[in-house]
């Protein structure tokens, strides 16, 4: 007789967007598919569709898998109440999905952000597997965090820790979507690369492919693609991303004492061109008892389903830190 | 018949003196004094004398109450190894002050920086007796800080973690003691604020009681007397140490997300000169989602002997977690 393998559903809520999947305690993802999230509707409108697609997929493997719980990453979620709370890119307000997931399953769920899902995810089945303190920082448009102390995820009073991305370079450098000025991720990301292209473009007489793209139509991969050719611009605008994500990852470090730093995310698969100044700026400021202790590596989870198996990873967690 | 009372032994390493103490489940300090630290000679040589001292005492309390444990505050403590590594005040190099006290003690020991024991000191006896998660930070000739999440302290992958007061303001900014520039303690400290008075000095015409005084001769307390008195300089000099403390402290949210900070040590003791602007300048700096939740607090252990009893309570910390 076969022996039936337990799952759990993950489920990563995106602006655009909603994958899910099915993974297993070793994290591999058994089913993927994703349906689009649909931002004007209300919240139980997606999980009514979602449970539709998610039970026509089970039905076809539940003879070899079966289900045990459900895992949500999802923008402004609040780990201890459950809720999503006024996310940026729905028309939510505050909802709380884990009492809609109710109507659906009677099974163990959580939810959490998706910098959260993605740190829990690396400590499962990635690159923190054999760590106790790490630091995931996710760059994509914006800059998440996920802090983790002796493998437990750091959510702080209210659920909100780990707004690495939120601390504070300069009080009058670039206003940030926060309603803030000068935040981490409006210098280290996708859209702070395209901020400092645009700088150096207004400050300097460098020569660049870069000068004609305009703001709307540049991207970091325009950016990535130019400094590989040998862009000066391109590259002088990577090199000072990394001066200042190398001095707030020293801070990090000074909080923290962390064995590694995880970068993943859209901006960090511009490899190299991110990760090797990052590496020499944040020794350059690190305090010297933490110098050539910490490393900086990638996220050591499939680029494709990073965010499925993160969410997923929330139940796998939960049972082995309760057993 | 009386009963005995479990005590634990509180020992805090100064540059000066180190005290000690014996001290109760409640915080209750039955009896505390201090022998001179003498900080060239080696560590064993301390522990030798500190024997003598405390087994005197002992002698003549321990029909009433029995030593349970040893808890130690020093500089440059690691947790995890037992050892003090460099410390910067005494001529010691590396050494192993857990295995020193065996040759006299066959009991529970612990030994951290003084931060941290204040922190645990917080939680056990003081204003976190009820917090989950909170930050300590020591105000005196440099900044400390002690971070709890979870009611646990965050020692980090090689238990030097929690160190906020090195953390960068501004990379080319003032010297620190560190070797690097523009650490948040060469600003937010009792040597901060003398550096601050004299760079008002220097760069405004402002009159001050303070330009009578010389920068050896100048302390933290003359800045408060002043201050106290109207001293415009005076005055401008805590707002400018505040408005860094509580940028850096909205950093700390963003981190952390803790219930409250607990600002300690000689320079807290200016009290609402640098507590309200403090304050004030956090709220205006915090992310909108932690603004009017994170509370700045004042210590709530007793001055004379809070780190005797920071020290004491690593015992009554690690009794209460195996429990």
């Amino acid at each position: 007789m076969m022996s039936i393998k337990d799952v759990s559903l993950g489920i990563d809520i995106g602006g655009t967007n909603t994958a899910f999947g099915f993974v297993d305690k070793d994290g591999k993802c058994i089913y993927e598919s994703s349906i689009p999230t649909c931002a004007n509707e209300p919240a139980p409108m997606l999980f009514k569709r979602l449970h539709q697609e998610v039970e026509k997929i089970y039905t076809t493997i539940s003879g070899k898998y079966k289900l045990i719980g459900i895992g949500i990453g999802a923008p402004n979620a609040n780990y201890f109440k459950g809720t999503v709370e006024q996310p940026p890119n729905l028309n939510w307000g505050v909802v709380n999905i884990l009492e809609i997931l109710k109507q659906y399953y009677d099974l163990p769920s959580a939810i959490t952000n998706d910098a959260n899902a993605a740190a829990i995810g690396e400590m499962q089945f990635g690159a923190a597997k054999s760590m106790k303190d790490f630091v995931v920082i996710t760059l994509g448009t914006g800059l998440g965090s996920g802090i983790v102390v002796n493998r437990k995820l750091v959510y702080g009073a209210d659920s909100f820790a780990g707004e690495i991305g939120h601390t504070i370079i300069d009080p009058s450098g670039r206003e940030c979507g926060c309603g803030r000025k000068g935040c981490l991720e409006a210098y280290a990301s996708a859209s702070g690369i395209k901020r400092t292209v645009y700088e150096l473009i207004a400050t300097t007489n460098t020569p660049s492919e870069l000068r004609d793209i305009s703001f709307s139509r540049l991207t970091a991969k325009d950016i990535s693609i130019a400094a590989n050719k040998g862009d000066r611009l391109a590259l002088e605008a990577f090199d000072y991303t990394a001066k200042v994500l190398g001095l707030k990852l020293a801070d990090t470090v000074a909080y923290l004492s962390p064995e590694a730093i995880i970068l993943l995310g859209g901006f960090a698969l511009a490899g190299d061109l991110i990760f090797a100044p990052t590496r020499r700026y944040m020794e350059e400021f690190l305090l010297p008892i933490f110098r050539n202790k910490v490393k900086i590596i990638a996220s050591a989870l499939p680029e494709g389903n990073a965010a499925v198996l993160g969410a997923a990873a929330l139940i796998w967690n939960e049972i082995n830190t309760n057993n």
